[in-house]
């Protein structure tokens, strides 16, 4: 089957591209020495993920409970749930790690540290609890210089395994001086945190960090462990213009219809609106504003100019350009691609890939895990 | 089970809300004289449409072809697809005709007008199809007044069924006049239209308009045989601003646990984010913005005052207020609800309601059909 067969809007995925993007990740997280634990939030694909490990041994990320179950099913063993833990969800982790998954959790709150302790009082579970800190995102994570962090450390006890955080504010950076500023934070704010807790003997083998702007750039990763990029494996509009990728990266792609054409205004339609987009408006606040996409042609090439998706109604994607958009050669019915703001919202729309290699055949079909 | 034993994130469906909300605009649809036929692109789920169809005998409208085989699998039989058509999809529209199925298509196009009469000689299929006109949206739709409109429906011949038309830009109005006035404009194109086909010799047997507000508001539809709204079963943060129902009307919500406090910000963080509320900013453009929705407590109040999302990383909720918050009672697993600035989006996000009805117990699981 090639392109033009598909139904629309679906989604694409360029293997040629994705395996440049997980090379050139691989070879950055190689040069600083530490383990590389693709956070796989983006992708949840198995087939993605199993080529993003291939030659890693740093398990995987995941942003949900039930990603982390369909990557235990898929055969993944190291799961690392990034996402602070509540204690209503320490069964569905426990059922994980005692089908003899090593899944990882992680908290900043000393009741849910003292809440893990207990529940694995009550049910022989063994947690593995990361202890999150704040590296200047100021999100999510404990300040490394507080009591409150030890107070954590201490109620997890023997459950802790470590320490995290994650420079999310990287993705606020627009100069490669800048990014490599804050993953020497990133990279700090870990190993200081780390080093706090064993100066009160705990044990903490696992110092994680990780963004894709700082695993790409850090100019050092000393004292940590393993990194956690994620959007590096697609790449999208956003990362590519603050320094993470060129616009030649961008691996996924949503594949549209034609279904209107308005001359007189200089616009056309197509069957991608903000479902099969999503709202993301990740561009606004990028050097350069894509709307909700940028408009290819089907070869994933800059056919119609400077042309983006203006509008986003639910299943009907407006798109204009600067330049007069070329309505000789714009049937309804015609293929076009759209470059995603933020392709980990984007790809969250749909349950599969339709994959490409060498051109415009499809040569597979991947699943997504979406939902909790 | 009730509300406090669900997994988070989930989407919550207020059954007594849902019905007078159906109940509201039965009774404006009935006073105008005109067929209901919700639009199901809101709700996507079998067991809302049957009540929103209830002593209707109008039929339904949804947006994607999925929704179209969803439906008719679960015995609907009149259904418009709403969206334009491209000849591509023409197969699976016959598929559904030749199943049993008085599936509506909709075009603006001349030569995809051409296309489904020639579909239908070469298959045999007896496409039905609706003439789109622009009412003021700009969106999709032909100029009423246009030479193009009187080919188009030439090209269609005996496939033409009528006009549709929708006032998406009574979603700009902010006032009930402004309402009244866009829904006057979406009566009289469509009528116009009607009346031009009718005028060459073609049969116009449907004259669709609708949009919530110009559904509930419309003080004649004279002419017209029927309209669509859809979100109006939901109601969200951005409708009930703009005149379509009250705070209280608001019947989806999505279930979330505080995963984090940050009392020295004055924020907190849920397991709702992007990915569970979808990153629409619809309130953006409303009188009041809400950010990416309101937080509410567990039993749907205003238990937090103006508490609301102000960032939405992919499954983090940060939630901020003018006014201290209540960091005495916001435990990590504490659960509270958010309402939704444009419920479509945040539906979407979602494959099942959890449907409560008299308080917290949740009396059924509705699924819903999300895709392409």
């Amino acid at each position: 089957m090639r392109l033009a067969d598909l139904p629309t809007p679906c989604l694409i995925l360029d293997r040629d591209k994705l395996e440049r993007n997980l090379a050139i990740m691989s070879a950055a997280v190689r040069r600083n020495g530490v383990a590389l634990r693709p956070h796989m939030k983006t992708a949840k694909s198995a087939e993605v993920a199993r080529l993003a490990t291939s030659g890693e041994a740093g398990g995987i990320a995941v942003s949900t409970l039930a990603e982390a179950e369909y990557f235990a099913a898929a055969g993944f063993r190291d799961i690392l749930y990034a996402v602070a833990m509540v204690p209503a969800k320490l069964d569905r982790a426990a059922a994980l790690r005692s089908s003899g998954i090593d899944l990882k959790l992680v908290t900043d709150d000393p009741e849910t540290a003292a809440a893990v302790a207990a529940h694995a009082r009550a049910t022989g579970s063994d947690h593995r609890v990361l202890v999150e800190v704040d590296c200047g995102e100021h999100r999510s994570g404990m300040d490394v210089a507080s009591e409150a962090l030890l107070a954590v450390g201490r109620a997890l006890g023997r459950h802790c395994s470590g320490v995290m955080t994650h420079a999310g504010h990287s993705y606020d950076c627009r100069s490669l001086a800048e990014i490599e500023e804050v993953a020497e934070t990133e990279r700090a704010t870990a190993v200081a945190a780390a080093e706090r807790l064993r100066s009160i003997g705990l044990a903490t083998p696992i110092v994680s960090v990780g963004s894709t702007p700082t695993a790409l750039h850090a100019r050092s990763l000393a004292g940590v462990t393993e990194t956690r990029p994620g959007v590096y494996m697609f790449q999208d509009l956003f990362q590519t213009q603050i320094g993470s990728g060129t616009p030649e990266s961008m691996a996924v792609t949503v594949l549209a219809s034609v279904i209107g054409r308005r001359a007189a205004e200089n616009r056309f339609l197509i069957d991608a609106g903000g479902m099969a987009l999503s709202k993301d408006r990740s561009t606004a606040s990028a050097p350069r504003d894509w709307g909700f996409g940028l408009v290819l042609d089907i070869r994933g090439e800059r056919g119609f100019g400077d042309a983006m998706v203006e509008r986003a109604n639910q299943e009907h994607g407006i798109v204009g350009a600067p330049a007069p958009l070329p309505f000789e050669r714009l049937a309804v019915g015609m293929r076009v691609r759209v470059a995603p703001n933020h392709v980990c919202m984007t790809a969250a729309q749909y349950d599969r890939y339709h994959v490409i290699a060498g051109g415009d055949s499809v040569v597979a079909v991947w699943e997504r895990v979406n939902g909790w």
